[in-house]
């Protein structure tokens, strides 16, 4: 609970001052971006996008899995996006093991098997960003979205690189 | 491709300002949080989390999915998170349809099977973030974390409100 009261106190402060509660449920630029859950990225801030503008659609690597894809389906179907744009980073956590290291891990600590759980983990962040833009290209229910594009962010520059 | 290149002369602004190439990759106050992919949530601002504070995971709905307990394993196991705060919030579109509707239109409209996707909507706000809340502390490989919480956050006044 150690950080719980400080984030209720500073929620009370931002809603002092809270001026956006008008705006409506589908996002006005009609994107939907895929990223990292890294901590080190604000996506918002990083690629410009104010409230309201964008989904946000987060996991551990920003990986097109399924449950990613569910979310981009309902963004897309319902909500009106047209672009998609897929984010990892250098220095990314998923670099730097092997799901067979963490199941045996996790495993051992909790007593649990746990060598089902697919983690995603890769070694090649740009041949990771294509293979995740070429999955969300080929889900039969996302092909007339305009665009799907990818990107790597240096998390000590603060810049994106286009990756085609 | 009607924002791409606003989105990248905009990330151009951010790097020349950029101040936090030094953050390490274990997100400092060892949270993550679970939230929705709705663009009218910026999960940061609203819980007062700076950069390199938190990891962020989003869907949509804000669903304990397969891919989010993925992910939050990751944040505890190998990045130190100790604390797990789930937010849902009012006025989502995971309220707006049911599964089963939503499975009908793509199929018709792609022609395309969609009957196996579980979509995740709700028709219970409270009740959903419950559900996921419970999830969460059910987890074998999670049971150690030091609290996980629930939220409510109103997109009309910017407040969040525990849901226990």
């Amino acid at each position: 609970m150690a950080q719980l009261e400080s984030i209720k106190s500073q929620n009370e402060e931002y809603a002092k001052s809270f001026k956006h509660g008008d705006l409506s449920l589908p996002p006005s630029k009609k994107i939907a971006i895929l990223a990292c859950m890294d901590a080190r990225l604000n996506v918002n801030d990083l690629l410009g996008l104010g409230i309201g503008e964008a989904h946000i659609i987060r996991n551990a690597g920003g990986i097109a899995t399924e449950d990613a894809i569910r979310s981009l389906i309902i963004s897309h179907e319902l909500l009106g996006t047209e672009e998609f744009i897929v984010i990892n980073h250098t220095d990314c956590g998923m670099l730097t093991f092997s799901d067979q290291d963490l199941q045996k891990k996790i495993s051992e600590k909790y007593n649990t098997i746990a060598s089902g759980i697919v983690f995603h983990s890769f070694d090649d962040l740009e041949e990771n960003v294509k293979k995740q833009v070429d999955k969300i290209r080929n889900i039969p229910f996302l092909v007339d979205a305009t665009s799907v594009s990818g990107f790597v962010y240096d998390v000590r520059t603060g810049r994106i690189k286009e990756i085609k």
